[in-house]
């Protein structure tokens, strides 16, 4: 949902998009097919899908055998670093969007990361941004020689998922193409969304306080 | 040769060495094989070889049909990056290396780069490493809910290729075991280094300043 609304967010501002996704591994790998929807939907000039296993690397429940939690309380997903994390999983990503950026040319990178009502991930704040943006302006011949300079948009930051879910109906996104659950539950070849991951959880809580109907089907309906 | 030095140079420091290779798409993979037979001649805890085709970006004589150059003069060598500058290498390298220290538990990170006598890349400047370690003491959770200080060493940063070419003498390490070459030429299923490209010239050169032979097989052997 917020690489949806950020990949419009850039369209809307003028640009013309090339998405990148990564398959590294993600228990959530559904998410992919989802991106390469969206990615149509928005109009993108391009949708790459760049392999990279980070399972080889694993630490994060989202990339090994680890359990995903489910059902954790409010309090509980604002309250530190949960398992989910995958470590300097938005550095690296950062890193192929600039590779990337620096062949075709372009000075801007979006991402949909949200530091309010997400689950308190190191790479998704204010500081993280600042310090790659300062990293890419060294990193590479692009700015170094050829004077380019990269700019880190991540126009959700401060945004509630409500705003989101919000923002999403302005831009006139269909929300029901795109893929936020940790862990889908398969039912034939069908993934349905848990509804009790943080990633859920979040989301429908967005919706709810949006006064929306999440498009999704989930295994297991919300309550209310 | 700087990877196996630096190598030899964090062992000799004393610390356990988990040693992380890169199966990127290169033309010259025969290094992944010199990387598993050095790391295990120098002690390493661990040799884990990270699969990540950078093919699908481009832009570099190493990861493309690009041609490599060759027979170019010291003044043409020190002279802007060359097209054998892979977009965002080190930056893409150190994330992952990033992302598996913190899984290891560790805070040192070491890679072999070299501002003296190299190519002129971006990602080999000390401003470079500066603001990566800068940006991994933000990014993970490691730096910023457990006290974790991560520390980028380049010790080969300053040094003359002469220099490394002696170290790597005291240190005890058979640089026959190495691979440099970005070009290598096959003859049957031996790779040897073609003696012409950036890479090789600035190889030989270190060991003919050093007054040392390089034990390595050259296709087109260097005169004098």
């Amino acid at each position: 949902m917020d690489s949806a609304v950020v990949l419009a967010e850039a369209a809307h501002a003028g640009f013309a998009t090339h998405a990148l996704s990564f398959d590294y591994g993600q228990r959530h790998a559904l998410e992919l097919e989802a991106a390469r929807r969206v990615a149509e939907h928005l109009g993108a000039v391009e949708h790459r899908v760049l392999a990279l296993d980070l399972r080889a690397i694993g630490g994060s429940a989202l990339t090994s055998e680890l359990a995903v939690p489910k059902g954790r309380r409010e309090v509980e997903i604002g309250a530190g670093v949960p398992v989910t994390y995958v470590p300097a999983r938005n550095t690296i990503f950062l890193s192929l969007a600039l590779a990337w950026a620096e062949v075709l040319g372009a000075e801007d990178l979006f991402l949909g990361v949200n530091a309010l009502d997400s689950s308190g991930y190191p790479d998704c704040r204010p500081a993280f941004l600042r310090a790659f943006e300062e990293l890419a302006n060294v990193a590479t011949r692009a700015a170094t020689e050829e004077g380019r300079r990269f700019r880190i948009h991540a126009p959700l930051l401060s945004m509630a998922k409500r705003e989101i879910v919000l923002r999403a109906e302005e831009l006139g996104i269909d929300l029901g193409l795109t893929h936020t659950c940790y862990d889908p539950i398969f039912a034939g070849t069908e993934g349905l969304a848990c509804g009790r991951c943080d990633a859920c959880l979040l989301r429908l809580r967005g919706f709810r306080e949006a006064g929306r109907v999440d498009p999704l089907r989930y295994a297991d309906p919300p309550a209310g």
